[in-house]
């Protein structure tokens, strides 16, 4: 069987991609808090970018946000895309053993995602029931992109690393079925070296590129020094100019061809 | 306008009674994966118990294990426990702001909870868009009470605090609309009395006694030196005895009198 970390790594070499692509569209954002509007403007998102996107990375939290007909969209979107890509489940999940494991099942087995992201706060227990689905992926939350994050992210501990630091190296220790992966922001480029060199071979999911005005070209370097740094991109796609396929698509385009100049610059 | 914090002590006040039901009702747990036997379950759980709890506690992960139909059941569940309990979603979230708002938005527009579960790991902006709803409430994770929480929870950072302890201050620091209360697990009754010295108003939410083998006599008298202490009770309750509507009732009371000894004792 072929690891979760190859797999998304295989990808990325066949398609010369390292883009992820959120699917997280808003009411606001659209200018339609029409449901099926919302659906539809999805859609073109995946029909757009299918074929260059080396993941999708749908955010639960605007799926949740119209209640269960948003679920079964959710469940539909899985599908849409199909099993060329990866999909990410962007749920970031933390919960004591027992109900971790039923998080598990919902994403990996009922969903089909192939993969999630996890927060750490809660320690290992609350990892370990997504690991044993060795087939899939999950990524760790370890130094994010927001504004608010260094207020414990960036804590220094007794014996002298920073918490995020220390969560590098935790999910390093675990990586036994080479199914973890990282979220370090592209916005703070230094922590983001930092946990690459603490975290050699994981791979290292990095949004903050784009709205949040994360730097691209350092985190690409940074991210692909060894292992290999995805970029997640969400609304500098999703509503790319006039928002028809064309442009979302031509921005798609030019943040592949973006990333590729950095890596090989 | 009265302030979430100040409506859950009404109620423990009014109805003498500090118990929140967790509903995560498991198929093994259950010994049927038929989703209709779930659902009757926590329908049973619910009419045994709606005027005796002072709070109900649904896990989203028991209902998104079944994917969009039961994300309907949830929307039910709620409708079903009606408005004089207080309904806590177990949802953990914490994600960056703008997806934040539309958790917010999700958990206490669309489902319409009293109060949600938050992981505190990204800081304030993963907070805020849920403190602007100043009726309803947030329960910070601060010290939970899984085996592997002290991984991270009980890192000693360079100030002198536990990180669980800076949360705990955090939290206090941010709780302007008296709408903010803390997780605390009852397996870790030291961590408790710490984090009610350090935030003496908060309401915190205590998990953990019953299957988890949390001390029920100290965590009620160090939750209740001041504020209010409420003790979440799950499988001990829905799993009671002959599973039967007597038999979950007779459980509850059994822990509403056993925490009232404890207050008065």
């Amino acid at each position: 069987m072929i690891s979760f970390n190859q797999k998304i790594k295989k990808r990325a070499k066949d398609i010369k991609s390292y883009l992820c692509i959120g699917i997280d569209v808003n009411a606001k954002a659209l200018g339609s808090d029409n449901f099926e509007d919302i659906k539809a403007h999805s859609k073109k998102i995946i029909d757009a970018t299918r074929d260059i996107a080396l993941a999708f990375k749908p955010n639960f939290a605007f799926f949740e946000r119209w209640g269960s007909e948003a679920f079964k969209w959710l469940e539909e979107t899985v599908d849409y895309i199909g099993s060329d890509c990866i999909i990410i489940a962007d749920a970031k999940r933390g919960d004591i053993g027992n109900t971790a494991g039923q998080y598990a099942e919902s994403i990996f087995d009922h969903f089909g995602f192939d993969a999630v992201t996890l927060n750490p706060f809660m320690g290992e227990d609350s990892i370990n029931p997504f690991l044993v689905h060795e087939d899939k992926g999950v990524f760790i939350l370890c130094r994010t992109s927001n504004s608010s994050a260094h207020i414990f992210q960036n804590q220094k501990l007794n014996g002298g690393l920073f918490l995020y630091e220390k969560v590098a190296e935790w999910a390093n220790s675990l990586n036994h079925k080479n199914n973890i992966g990282l979220v370090v922001g592209a916005t703070v480029p230094q922590e983001l070296s930092r946990v690459r060199d603490l975290a050699p071979d994981l791979p290292i999911l990095i949004p903050g590129v784009g709205a949040q005005g994360g730097d691209l070209e350092k985190s690409v370097y940074e991210g692909n020094k060894s292992g290999i740094g995805i970029i997640n991109v969400s609304r500098d796609i999703s509503f790319s100019g006039d928002c028809s396929v064309e442009s979302i698509r031509s921005s798609a385009q030019s943040y592949v061809k973006k990333i590729n100049e950095a890596l090989n610059g």
